[in-house]
């Protein structure tokens, strides 16, 4: 009998080989197998639904919490939700075989780029068991084999949807082998796993910060993680303040528990004894707790309803992940701009402004995957930004910066014709 | 007084500085910097070529071999070449501030990429000390702060390039810190050199398989390295015989220590009567020899001028560097295709055909990062590429595959122009 690491190895191999296919497969081919998903999803909802209730129940009674709980459960309505997200993929431009830079040299050497899926992608995911359709889509849909591990919660509910997966592609022509699922849970097999770098050319994590913090550093292959979101928003002297009220609100509030909510609130002193008292009463209508240096305290501290502490050197570069929010006083864009650098972590930075010097300055200055000049940082997502779908967001510099989608999980090569061309 | 490692601290922190300038320089400034440090190297030739010769009297007299020595070498005609280089960077198009995927979404958010600088690179490199102006010129170039350590054997000539290149640029208006160079070549440095990822983006290698490895295995930035180039050509039955000769040969010989020569020549039963003889005699006439497999070996066998060797097990896959050729002898283009997928290093392979099918199925199923049907691997190279210059060649699939040019040395950001907008 063969042993796990064997069986890991070999779905590598088969996964390899099949990437070598992918890579030329049409796109007619992967969207009908992106239709057979989704089809399938709701024709087999029965089935996918009771192995879900078998991993509901089982954390249920294990002392899952709700948040964890209700992550992990599908419905009718969310499997719907799932398969029609599915055919927007489907729907999605292939970003495979698109040639650029193409040209013909002086020696008559015609060459180019051609995009081309990056091979395998290996992902590791936690309870979710969506995340087994989405990162499955957007590998199909973009020429890349996947290789997929979930977490354990959540184990019948990603048999139950690889295999539909797994049926639906093979019948639309996708090579057998592209989708591979590990069931075995053995968390020893993830070591073994992220030292496949033969086999698998990117891995993905998706989860909470420690399980991106243990692949990022024991994976050796290259991984591309969102990593910590520390998102501020810079109020600025000439800032229309109703607006500044309505987007820093919708920063902090409207989903606190994602990375490109709010976490650091910066105002100019100029504009903080008019604004400040006003967003301060709209977010402590909802619950927000507001980390003050000296001077925002000085100015919030009449008002007894609100929620406010003195901020502790902790506050500033912290994400919150919660309805917390630091709070600065600044005299100038300038000081706004050092401390986005020294505290940001690179992911979604705005200014709020009707000076357009003060947003171009911003826009040009500060280093971030996506600056925003009068939005809310919560914007910086695939879907929002027309990309169809994500497998997360980068706030590294290498490949791809911000909401990865299909496009940002290939690479090229070169491809040059010639006619006997040697060089002198 | 300050320590080696705060002084190195002190130079990345420097250069950061100046990076975050850097990356809004404009186009003229960077421009006018690369003519100055141009007309610099002529002007001050007398005390470079007087520093150079330092170097190489100690290398010398320390016995370097005679192509070491070759490469620390530099006299009048060798800087007038660099400087002429450093005029046709000057003349590239800034790969700065290019805004791509620029489009209006229904919330009226306008959103797109806009292409920015990585932000400090360093730098790592032996014996050749132009390679001091080339990493400095592609840096500028593309709005990038460097820090340069080169080989001990060159510190004389590296100190008065680099100074060189800090003068020129300076006077032009480039910040200052935006070029640093480490005179201190103690190894104990360079350790701690590889774990500032605070400053350092991006870690370039340029030497022998010994540095890359090195700086791969302890770099805590991201790394791009050329690594090894095992390069296959593939002479199909359909090939032009003539073509199909000096394409090799070229291949082959035209510079045989360099990671895109030829290494292995695959070539198709139906031909090899034919076309190994010919092309035998074309290389044995230059020396090379050939460890060639059972088949190709009793082809060529009959004729005793030939330098032949039974292949090893160990041929396959290796990387030459010298007149030194492995032949094998494939019944079908699946053969030749299955041999590159297994011991192709993603570098430069090439088929030779006169027949579409096969031509299109190579390009499409070569999973490399140049890939030729007609022409000689040889071209593989940023400046024959038409890139103008480049920092190396990546075998790796992420952010750039291939020659690197200036346009690899940047990265982009999302900019967002909004009007009050929330998400819903």
């Amino acid at each position: 009998m063969k042993s796990a690491i064997e069986q890991l190895e070999e779905k590598g191999t088969a996964a390899k080989a099949a990437s070598r296919r992918m890579a030329y497969l049409s796109t007619e081919v992967k969207n009908q197998a992106l239709r057979n998903i989704s089809d399938d999803l709701l024709a087999k909802k029965t089935e996918i639904l009771a192995a879900n209730e078998i991993d509901y129940q089982d954390a249920e009674a294990s002392g899952m919490d709700t948040a964890m709980l209700d992550r992990l459960m599908l419905n009718s309505d969310r499997l719907e939700g799932i398969a029609r997200d599915v055919l927007a993929v489907a729907a999605l431009p292939d970003p495979v075989g698109e040639v650029f830079d193409m040209r013909t040299l002086p020696n008559d050497l015609l060459l180019g780029r051609k995009r081309v899926p990056l091979g395998v992608i290996g992902a590791m995911y936690e309870s979710r068991p969506n995340v087994t359709i989405d990162i499955s889509v957007i590998c199909l849909k973009s020429g890349n084999a996947v290789i997929l591990r979930g977490g354990k919660e959540a184990l019948h509910s990603n048999c139950a949807l690889a295999s539909v997966v797994q049926d639906a592609a093979t019948r639309a022509g996708v090579p057998e082998g592209a989708i591979q699922f590990i069931e075995n849970t053995d968390r020893a097999l993830v070591n073994h796993l992220l030292k496949m770098n033969d086999t698998i050319d990117l891995f993905i994590p998706r989860g909470g910060a420690e399980l991106i913090k243990f692949i990022s550093e024991n994976a050796t292959m290259p991984v591309i993680s969102g990593g910590i979101g520390v998102c501020h928003t810079y109020v600025d002297r000439s800032a229309d303040v109703a607006k500044a009220v309505a987007i820093v609100f919708n920063a902090k509030v409207q989903r606190p528990t994602v990375c490109n909510a709010l976490d650091t609130l910066l105002v100019h002193a100029d504009i903080a004894q008019n604004y400040l008292p006003m967003v301060a009463a709209e977010l402590a209508g909802v619950g927000v707790e507001m980390h003050c240096d000296e001077r925002a305290l000085s100015i919030l501290k009449p008002d007894s309803s609100l929620k406010l502490a003195p901020a502790t050197d902790e506050d500033w570069g912290k994400e919150f992940l919660a309805l917390v929010a630091a709070v600065k006083v600044v005299d100038s864009l300038d000081e706004a701009l050092e401390h986005i650098e020294r505290y940001g972590s690179g992911h979604s930075e705005a200014i709020l402004t009707e000076n357009y010097s003060a947003a171009t300055r911003f826009l040009n200055e500060v280093d971030a995957a996506c600056v925003y000049v009068n939005a809310s940082t919560r914007f910086t997502d695939g879907g929002q930004f027309g990309l169809g779908a994500e497998v997360g967001i980068s706030t590294q510099k290498m490949h791809a910066r911000g909401p990865l989608g299909v496009k940002e999980l290939t690479t090229y090569k070169w491809i040059i014709f010639g006619n006997g061309q040697v060089r002198p």
